[in-house]
């Protein structure tokens, strides 16, 4: 359930959040969120109500609304209203808090924004390892060279292939995807960043190519690097990510999820360095 | 303003739609409407109350429910709500009708739909002419066989790439976008559909190549064979588009609009046509 929802503020000279009945419609049916999915978005992993990563969360949100041409955001009263979402909610040990800027009801020219934190579901089955299909996601890794209007690497509200990407997944009886560029490079999930380990170098995909930038990825490498390890930015292809010494799926709430499977190829697993990693990026504040 | 919502129903074995506020917010900021763009929805055109082409715009929106795995449509309930919404709005010679069905509320399995009335924009200068720039969709024709979760064709509530597209040609001094296959045809507007006309036919792009299906299509068939010319369906490239007897970009609300221009390219205007053209897609029932 949702509770300690902070709804509309969150932009540069307007007044701060204020908490609404969690039990409420919010929105307009207007709200360019709902009819164009024109907005951006961040799901915020909170651990012993701790916020993890909330700075590369908040700096990715700005980056994704200035991919959009929404107004500069002000990222200290989001700051404030994810406080106020988790205090509200009941204490449980994982909770996600979504932080949503629309670029407002249609005809009025002023962006809504909200927050919400909500009680996490259960990852062990994912954080064991995951089955992933690999997708073509029909865009070359040039895109955000060429064309920007396309909004490779921004985290829009428009995630309908992303979630069509999922249920094709399961259709092939995957628990997630692989998006591959239609110039053959792995990229990311349709929620999640990929890492792939080789020998003593992680490797994640280049933002330039089209992905969002990792909000976990900080973590992971301060991690590595403590134990002499490396992290680079690397265009890799889906044979290369099934020959590895590991890969992963990274997202700010289920965390660090290995892959099992990349389509019909196993892959090696270990549990023990997941566990250090999910460690590292639960606890960074 | 809005006028005559109906909100939810729409679904098979569901009640009939209920009138609601217009003013008051009806949507949960959990609605994957808002949250993922994940919906469907159609715009229908109504002139002096009565709305066009509706057959065809329920017909797409059922193609693009089951594009995105959605439960079937109750499409009479919808076209009742489609009345209620017009019946309750105050009588202007042209509102638009917004349909839109969601996945629903996050974790409940439950789409959520709703119709809303407004009354349209002045189109004077649109439907006078549009100068157009060309810009890359990112994906080829083959998108809608190789794969489908890219969604290509179906009318998703996802269409922040659509809106990036408008904001990108308002920079290069044009009012529309005609869309371009990464294969180098000519697909689409953002919110419409192409026309080309070439001596004694008309063109428009074939449904395969990953287009919505246009619903002013079959009033301008009629029209067309009426005097004689054909429609038929075909890919043309940009240059083919610019160098045609006359082109458009339809929709159910703005009608035909004449592209002048394609980026630097001046094209062939027929106004004459233009206006039989309109009066042909505003009073088909």
């Amino acid at each position: 359930m949702i509770n300690g929802a902070a709804a509309d503020p969150a932009l540069k000279g307007r007044p701060a959040h204020r908490l609404v009945d969690e039990a409420a419609p919010q929105l307009r049916v207007t709200d360019l969120a709902a009819t164009r999915g024109d907005g951006v978005f961040e799901t915020v992993g909170v651990f012993e109500g701790r916020p993890a990563n909330l700075s590369p969360h908040l700096e990715r949100l700005q980056r994704s609304a200035r991919m959009l041409d929404l107004p500069e955001l002000d990222l200290e009263v989001i700051a404030q209203a994810v406080d106020a979402a988790i205090t509200a909610h009941l204490p449980v040990p994982e909770l996600l808090v979504k932080i949503v800027v629309s670029r407002g009801v249609e005809g009025q020219q002023r962006p809504t924004a909200w927050v919400y934190a909500d009680a996490a579901s259960s990852y062990a089955s994912a954080r064991a390892g995951l089955r992933v299909a690999a997708l073509d996601r029909g865009i070359p890794t040039t895109a955000p060279q060429t064309s920007p209007w396309l909004l490779a690497g921004a985290k829009s509200l428009s995630y309908a292939i992303n979630m069509a990407g999922l249920r094709e997944a399961a259709r092939r009886g995957a628990d997630e995807v692989l998006f591959v560029s239609s110039d053959g490079y792995a990229l990311e999930g349709p929620t999640s960043t990929l890492l792939v380990k080789q020998d003593d170098c992680f490797v994640s995909t280049p933002v330039e190519a089209g992905v969002l930038p990792g909000t976990s990825l900080g973590a992971i490498e301060t991690m590595v690097e403590g134990e002499g390890m490396t992290l680079e930015r690397e265009l890799l292809t889906p044979q290369q990510v099934a020959d590895s010494d590991g890969a992963w799926l990274l997202s700010s709430v289920r965390l660090a999820c290995p892959i099992t499977h990349l389509d019909d190829q196993e892959l090696t697993v270990d549990r023990e360095l997941t566990e250090r990693m999910n460690a590292a990026i639960a606890n960074r504040g």
